[in-house]
């Protein structure tokens, strides 16, 4: 019996990159937060700390500043997968690489009724997610989002649940429905010819017309729909994972002062938040490999 | 030589509030988070424990969602008034209330190509804020934005300035420019006759046309001509003040790797940021009285 | 080619429960943020919005309070068995169940020298987590920490690694070392006997004197002795993953000044840090199952 | 009737600089975030782009990490004043200067029941805080602390309070309460012979001492007593102020299960919370122009 190096990996988190294209007067904006993490085999750092075979973490982030300036980042997709091809093809311990891209929203300032050239607000609060993992037998992508942040008044039910002797909660037909959504979603197949900002805003599209148009009976089943239409709508996603808060909106009780309040007033909880999660995927997906294997979080 | 209670108020801090409108299909939203402070002279509470003249937070907080029934809480400016209005007109020992209110923005969630009737997507970063005072001898309503976040790529310079002997920075033709701006407006004579979110809109629209037309010598520069420009549209408003994080975006340095970057490749740092403050104000502006005193801080 | 419903899961999360015993004039206080999730065929809910299996994430809540007071919270281990073995045992589509805690640290007031009876202040960054699954054919507990901040401001090189052409940075052999590290372990065996309290200081004192002792080659060789220590102090751990941020500490250049700077001033910076993750366990660890399988994230 | 520039100033906010001290195996740490702000008449700046009297912020920051190397950071209050003294002696536009300092706490590790010479574990929540102004006429020190979290199981009731239609909360004999403290302190008379650390040692410990004795019939009378307390223990000392947020632990009601609930689990509430300030000074206190004049928020 012996105590034994497991599974590690090792990179530069949370690299702030804002990326003009200036060729024209009219400017374009991509500002990102950039994580690389590099995978092999590196027990002799861990072990004797010989690091001859560790390529520094500023060392990865001069690289995710320099294919900025060498390769498109727009989509995000492809400046992730040039940039881990290049750990993993030119750097010689690589055996992976993982890369993890969030892309901050902006529009263009409006002046005077028209779109300014080099000004911008940021917009939204959703960040778009990529994470790009190369590895010995394939490149996997899933894209994502985060904090997309959707609230519906009416059109969502809860009742019929399971009863035990410690639920108080009472059923209701008509409620508040919000949540902070997170959704990732894997390619398969052939990554060459995906319209990767076109694919963004339709699976986007998608889930929040399901959001919308879902006569909600549980948080559960609006997912489910959500899925199952990217899915429907976009032949490339293999499988789609959703974590979804169920953020509390609480009727106020006017009771106390002789008042109605059909629907009108809420209280907006913190904490605790229902939790959901949830993946939809094709009976026929090719195996998940390296792709959802995150950069963060525990090895 | 005594040691004495000074100034002193209490209040209900961040009741997240959100109120529905549901008299038509077509719904509408106003999210808020609402916080209450009421001012007099409480001194029996703190030297003796009496609370006979306190009235509890948690009926402030109860006062609050009841007003978001019976009173229109769009604009929020009138919601607040009648709020103040009210603890200070009906409860005995209030001299003076403060209701300082921040508004999150929603988008109707588009469906098909068209809005959606009871769905919507937070929007933006911008938070609208506006703070209302009830004092003996007047009322007074500071309207306000924060997180306005705002980016521009060129048409900023910061040179022939101030050199000593700790100056190691550069000057520079052409940076780039970003914040997070704060902006409160305060408003003087009638405020019976105020457009409250047109003035918000407008407000916001000559300050980021500001932003993005000067050719800025300075942030300093830059937020005169946004407040000069916002007092200039609107009679009404006696001062504005400005708390501006200037947001550095560093330019990458590529020589050793035998790169140019003419503007394209940035870092965008976290800490420490520079900060300018600075006012605008009429010289013929009534005194602000209460107008400034907030809720929050130190008493 | 269907698509169809993958793994999911649902709770409740961030319950904030505090529970004081008050037996004695010396009260003791406990303060959790309890997170549980359900794990079973929830497919029904999914996809028709069948409830009727569905065990409301409020009555979670409800159950976290009540076995707060009908069974010992300390140490927190238990009582997430207590609750989990509930969940598994007596709601019957239950298959599995998963009760996430942190436990944040209090210690007792001091008033003229001795520890008050009834007041306390919050102590340190350090939360205490434990997660417990209890699933078909098994009950595992993963014992753990977070936001535990160290530094050292020697004992520590990086030197000799691999460079490549877009390596800038200087080897060095004294620098500033410091992480937030985040720790989890897994224990084997036999559950019932374990002194939890006692071995979560055992394990954090051991991570700590290896942080302090070791002459540091690299974070790498650091992470690994302290678990490789961590694994050797208590058998009854199969496996320890450690995530430690490298939180940099740059060396403020004096050079312009004619000043020198031998290890004193440092620019504590923000983003971007290194990353390192690392595990370390036995070689006949059992399998882990659903240990690691968290209540967040994506399913 | 015209548009005046009115009050302004600028500075480098949250420097985060990492002192140590050396000159024996044992070395010091002293964990700073410092806040520059200069005043003066800085309107060619704002009116015209004219930099030729604004010393960079990007120099101020290495002017704190100069001074940090030439002259002692410990106390911060010393190091804030020589800072503040160089920037209105040294650079001839500034007026007035203000530098705000957070420390943030660190512990030695202990290992094999020492102390360790060079390696430190953060500590605590809470965070000391100095305010310092230099400006024509005078030198001010607000001495302070931030986020210390203080929880009492019993001895504090709520009762007897105003009762207005909309008041639904119950009275109580025996309550939790919470808090998480702000208090900041000035000083007056001669400040060159105070001995700083002992001071925020002992209005620390005076203030938590009356925390715990106090019965508390409010929030507001817990204040008052340590605020007083404070001033009665440190005659340099002309003035504290206060701001506390009522922490709400909310018992929860056990009654459909059939259970009682003693005061033993609670649930600890988010928001909305109560927020009580008050100031506690001495009534010959010296006025205190410039001292309370932050750097950050509105100018």
């Amino acid at each position: 019996m012996a105590i034994v190096l497991g599974p590690h990996q090792y990179g530069k988190a949370e690299t702030r990159l804002v990326r003009f294209t200036r060729d024209s007067p009219r400017h374009q904006i991509v500002d990102l937060n950039v994580t690389t993490a590099l995978r092999g085999d590196f027990s002799a750092a861990h072990l004797v700390g010989d690091q001859t075979t560790v390529l520094p973490t500023d060392t990865q982030k001069n690289s995710a500043y320099v294919w900025a300036k060498t390769t498109p980042v727009d989509p995000i997709e492809e400046y992730g997968l040039a940039l881990a091809r290049h750990f993993t093809g030119e750097v010689e311990p690589v055996e992976a690489a993982r890369i993890e891209i969030e892309r901050f929203g902006w529009s263009r300032a409006v002046v005077d009724g028209a779109e300014h050239d080099h000004t911008w607000v940021r917009s939204g609060q959703e960040v778009r997610t990529a994470a790009v993992t190369v590895e010995p037998g394939g490149e996997h992508v899933v894209q994502g989002l985060k904090d997309l942040v959707l609230l519906k008044s009416t059109g969502s039910a809860f009742r019929d649940f399971l009863v035990d002797e410690y639920t108080t909660l009472a059923p209701t037909d008509d409620r508040v429905m919000a949540t902070s959504l997170v959704a990732q979603w894997r390619l398969s197949g052939d990554l060459a010819g995906i319209d990767w900002n076109g694919m963004y805003d339709g699976v986007k599209a998608a889930m929040v017309a399901q959001f919308a148009g879902v006569h909600s009976l549980a948080l559960q089943q609006t997912l489910w729909h959500m899925g199952r239409a990217a899915l429907e709508a976009y032949p490339q996603i293999a499988e789609l994972r959703l974590a979804a808060p169920n953020k509390h909106h609480f009727l106020v009780d006017f009771t106390p002062f002789g008042l109605s309040n059909d629907g009108e007033v809420f209280h907006a909880d913190d904490r605790p938040y229902g939790l959901i999660q949830a993946s939809v995927l094709r009976d026929d997906a090719p195996p998940a490999r390296g792709a959802w294997r995150s950069s963060a979080g525990l090895a």
